[in-house]
């Protein structure tokens, strides 16, 4: 059976603690769907970064990878930035299947999440 | 009665594109929510900043503000900008009553609908 992994693709920042939620996301993750191997990566500031994570996933076996980019807005992190270093991932190992999912800020489920949120009493 | 409103706070990009998910989140907040009002600030890179803002709906006579900071993680931004411009706006506005919730990536509700999002076969 193909090996596969989904990667968690964040901005990063300067304070460690920024990185709680994608760290969330992942025990989630671990819970729901215990076979599957889910990464963390980052764009800059944290470590490691996309080509980095691609690189170790493929060297331990992983086949199919799903990047799913964890921003709300589409700006030129996804639209530019992101595309360049898929491309790079892609060469660099041509046998892997490498796809991108749209931002999580497109998901209407999440905004509807978040709009709940608004509006909940503290 | 006195006159409430959220302001959904985001980072801000270049890109005009950028902006959609937070027009989204207000767009569904004004149908599940009507009688509230629901705007938009940046921390940089578009307008309106939080302190024009918050100035606005004062004058346009809002007593009590909540703010929501749509970022993920809680790095820097939150933790030392977004206090001071809070402050800011607290001292030009003594009278207003101005509270901030916890960013949304402090919400589980919200965590977990990306982590279903991430499993989602597109």
């Amino acid at each position: 059976m193909e090996k596969k992994a989904l990667i968690l693709f964040g901005h990063g920042a300067r304070d460690p603690r920024w990185k709680e939620p994608f760290l969330k996301i992942q025990e989630i993750l671990k819970e729901t769907e215990p076979q599957q191997i889910v990464e963390l990566a980052f764009l800059e500031l944290m470590s490691p970064n996309l080509p980095e994570c691609v690189a170790q996933l493929t060297q331990a076996g992983v086949e199919n990878i799903t990047v799913i980019p964890v921003f709300f807005g589409q700006g030129g992190h996804i639209r530019e930035d992101l595309p360049k270093i898929i491309s790079t991932c892609r060469q660099a190992n041509p046998q892997l299947q490498l796809s991108v999912k749209p931002a999580v800020g497109e998901s209407l489920e999440v905004l509807q999440a978040i709009a709940k949120y608004c509006t909940h009493e503290q």
